[in-house]
């Protein structure tokens, strides 16, 4: 009898994360009850927010508890319905555990429409980090056509397509990421501009100043921390931070200072700004709708590293938080 | 026959400025040319903004240079005009110099009408502090009734105005100064709902906490460093950071980091933005106009820390930066 395989949490981590903090257990599937539905996972979305919900600290969305399943953003297909909304064979995306099964009332789900594009694209480009692209760089960024553009992270999943949006918009677009690989990709796949590999950089505002030599408009900030404060002191007089992810800090025991020198937001006049992408639904559709069309014509290019199995999915997470992975990190559940 | 008295920058303050930094030097009075004006000087505005000028790096200002009369902004009384534009009596404002006659060939001046408000609150409740304050909380801080503002360096020049500003807009309003007498000030004469003296504080995020059961909507930020910290953590979510001036870091010798703990801008959706408020000329002159009738009916309360004699412009000076001030701080140079 097939059982479920599911990811817990074992303890909660201080400072890096470690296989150690996870737990795989295994149980026998139970029957959905009446208005429920039980999902087949298929594949799920790796994300740094995700550290933020290991600690004991409240947050937009609760903290992970330890011994619970731990959750994340899922595509599965529809094993066994009791909920009328649903039929057997639908394919749909929710917040649902790191388990191969899972049973849901429905809540929260949504289906996933039948489209040329690969169903995992749901979790990326066509799904939660593609949106935090185009709100961040639109919406809170404010982008205009000739600025200049700053990503951090800039190969990652979300990184990667502000880059190109923002080439799409007629901003010049420049980042900085962890290798050379995603470096050479960063201008050969992802359309940037220029690129710096920050690991072989001594020092960041210099390399920083090369990229962007007349400074810097908007800075899409995934990382936080010395890169940060590289970009601060580049910003240019009216200019932007989009405070998407600050990844450097997610595994520190303890908080870290801001970056120095913050007395010129004043002198320069800039702008630093948080969002949460799920309070802009409507330009979250505005997006995907877009993104699926430059998906089927060829003017949006992706990238993805796919862990096998739900097993995987711890190292699978903490490579992402070293920066292992290329484009968007996900983990193939099943075959669908 | 009358001298001209000025205050010479003598040497760039490295950390604290002392008075060894300021000389005093005089000059026989020069006839003004064709199209140029020679102005009595009479009140001179102390602002923290000019400690910044006192430092050799570029911002939206340029630098003070050594040997060179320092600037202020100054309301006089032109004493000669061979300016079409102005005639003997006028009263005026304009960036001059620290001095007891400038001359001046007119651009950037502007006059000051007659008005039932004592001619040194164009310095202050009336001039650009004023306008700091209504911009910073309107268009910044987009303040909405019921909403908490919290004022930092609150009996200051602008947040004493800030303060009253909020109550008259509806907002709960909170604050901390540097003396006991200063708070009870806030409480007394501002309107403040709740105050606290930093100085006596042991810690400042408690203190704030107990002034601010509920967190901050908006942090109408003038001193920066350990307060700021306290303040960013205490914000709700939605909270915007007007960012206005950062007194605690202006003689800092090396660049201080900023506050730890920044990933809350992400999680609480936070908002941190400066501004320079002669962008916004449309809801100054909004604001001058509010103001006038404001102070005309008791509405509005105002107060100045006044120092006599153009020699004492420098100890006013240090003592602002040192939070020796109640409300704002000027020099009388002469009478009207």
């Amino acid at each position: 009898m097939t059982r479920n395989k599911q990811i817990r949490l074992a303890s909660r981590p201080s400072g890096w994360v470690t296989t150690d903090n996870f737990t795989v257990t295994e149980e026998s599937l139970t029957d959905p009850e009446d208005g429920e539905l039980l999902i087949k996972n298929i594949f799920m979305s790796v994300d740094p927010y995700m550290r933020g919900r290991m600690n004991d600290v409240k947050s937009y969305i609760p903290p992970f508890q330890v011994g619970e399943v731990l959750q994340a953003g899922m595509i599965g297909e529809v094993a066994v319905s009791r909920n009328k909304d649903y039929a057997e064979g639908d394919i749909v995306f929710g917040m649902l555990g790191w388990e191969t099964f899972s049973v849901s009332d429905g809540m929260g789900l949504s289906k996933i429409p039948k489209t040329s594009a690969p169903l995992s694209y749901h979790l990326g480009i066509l799904g939660m980090p593609g949106m935090t692209a185009y709100v961040g760089l639109h919406k809170i960024g404010r982008a205009k056509p000739g600025e200049t553009v700053f990503v951090s992270a800039a190969s990652g999943g979300v990184g990667s397509i502000v880059g190109q949006l923002a080439k799409l918009h007629g901003c010049r677009v420049a980042g900085c990421a962890s290798t050379d690989a995603k470096v050479a990709m960063l201008r050969d796949k992802f359309g940037y501009d220029a690129a710096f590999n920050y690991r072989n950089s001594t020092c960041l505002l210099t390399s920083l100043r090369e990229i962007c030599p007349d400074g810097i408009d908007i800075d899409f900030e995934n990382v936080g921390g010395e890169i940060f404060e590289a970009a601060l002191w580049s910003m240019r007089p009216n200019g932007r931070v989009v405070m998407c992810g600050m990844i450097s800090n997610y595994n520190d025991d303890e908080l870290q200072p801001g970056p120095r020198g913050m007395m010129s937001i004043i002198g320069k006049n800039l702008t630093i700004q948080g969002f949460i992408v799920t309070n802009y639904p409507e330009a979250s559709m505005e997006y995907v709708k877009k993104a699926s069309s430059w998906l089927e014509d060829g003017t949006l290019e992706y990238h993805e590293t796919i862990a096998e199995g739900i097993e995987n999915a711890p190292l699978a997470f903490i490579g992402m938080l070293k920066g292992n992975n290329i484009g968007k990190q996900i983990v193939r559940i099943a075959d669908i």
